[in-house]
């Protein structure tokens, strides 16, 4: 028997915005590394050895896991980044105002784009696009993506497509570790970490839409040794 | 060519009280922290990318390493933690003050354990030995070494054998990196430091009692292919 524990990042600077955040590599709000802070501590609390972890090369995500670990005295578990457990790549999206958009395109449009299972946001040109937000320019790409396939790499993604390149890396790795009887713990993003719920709990395209994950509010599996989940809670600060 | 950047962690809790530090896993002090971080936003300065970071399994250590990253926007590089880059365990002296143990022991047999290549410190008697301080409870070992032969498992080095051990992590992993011309950065300790110095810079066992490293002042070293040293530099604050 192994837990997986899957904790989407504290509150970034754009969440704190209302931006699209996406593959832009934004830090936490201040209000973002007190969440991390308190999620470690309720790990701590709960009393789970992790053996392994997991998150994105997004900063938001990195600081969340080391704040994560250190607040639980386990900073010393080996760690591996991926960008396969990035957020989902939101395209031209990036950097724009959620309320603006909704004026913009209509709010219908807005909704769609962020909920539904299969329909893609409006992609970037290339790569090489950057966006400018308050007299910044931010890219969605740069070098840590140097050794990864260019026919690997998103220039916008629903949440279909954010499932299929996060369940790679399930295989290969998370599943691995849970069927050796390890304990996991994922620090990444509300739509990778989705998209990973969705594959666990089976949950169907449809249903997958009501599925919101708070900011820093530790998800805890128990499964058995062919990864049924046994349990699921939500660790709240409340 | 490639660069290694070596990091003495930050000032921790026990270098604040003078206390014998090794293995126990003690956090950085409220210094040490403004330390890791001021050393982060020189190696921004100095514009070096790192391809690759090691750290102990120390917590002092691995936060400095998490702090410099974060400053240098550089957190999403692959981070491998290993107990051969520990300090030197520095058995039964770990937790004395040094001031107390140079009262009790003598100045000059403080001085031979602290500086000497080759004279041991008193041994742990045992893994399974704890120290107190100031009412709390600390082990040099944990579960984190649960996967570290037994015999492996120092009760007492000097530096010597601290270089021993983390010569196969050189040869494996480090000067690997190197050689195939990625950019290294190590966060770790003032005596397995001192070991890769003495090896990298083929200081003698005399001339090696000579060389402090200083809390989080960067140590940059320019490698041609076959691993000379071209190249120098420390960064300091000042």
């Amino acid at each position: 028997m192994a837990k997986l524990v899957m904790i989407r990042h504290g509150q970034s600077e754009w969440n704190a915005k209302n931006l699209f955040n996406g593959w832009v590599d934004t830090k936490l709000s201040p209000v973002g590394i007190e969440q991390a802070k308190t999620a470690g501590k309720m790990l701590a609390e709960a009393g789970i050895d992790f053996d392994q972890a997991y998150t994105s090369v997004l900063t938001r995500a990195i600081e969340t896991l080391d704040l994560t670990l250190f607040e639980a005295g386990q900073m010393f578990i080996p760690e591996e980044k991926s960008w396969r457990l990035n957020e989902r790549n939101y395209g031209a999206l990036q950097g724009l105002n959620k309320a603006d958009a909704a004026e913009k395109f209509g709010a219908d449009q807005v909704l769609q784009w962020r909920r539904s299972y299969d329909v893609l946001p409006p992609l970037l040109e290339s790569a090489e696009e950057t966006v400018e937000v308050e007299g910044q320019t931010y890219a969605s790409y740069d070098r840590r993506y140097a050794e990864v396939a260019a026919e690997e790499l998103p220039l916008g993604e629903n949440l279909k497509v954010t499932l299929e390149r996060v369940m790679p890396f399930w295989n290969e790795k998370i599943s691995a570790d849970l069927k050796a009887g390890k304990n996991v713990v994922i620090a990444a993003h509300g739509n990778s970490l989705r998209a990973l719920a969705k594959h666990i709990e089976q949950i169907s395209d449809e249903d997958i839409l009501g599925l919101e994950i708070a900011n820093a509010q530790p998800i805890i599996y128990d499964f058995d040794g062919d990864l049924n989940v046994l349990s699921k809670d939500i660790l709240t600060a409340e």
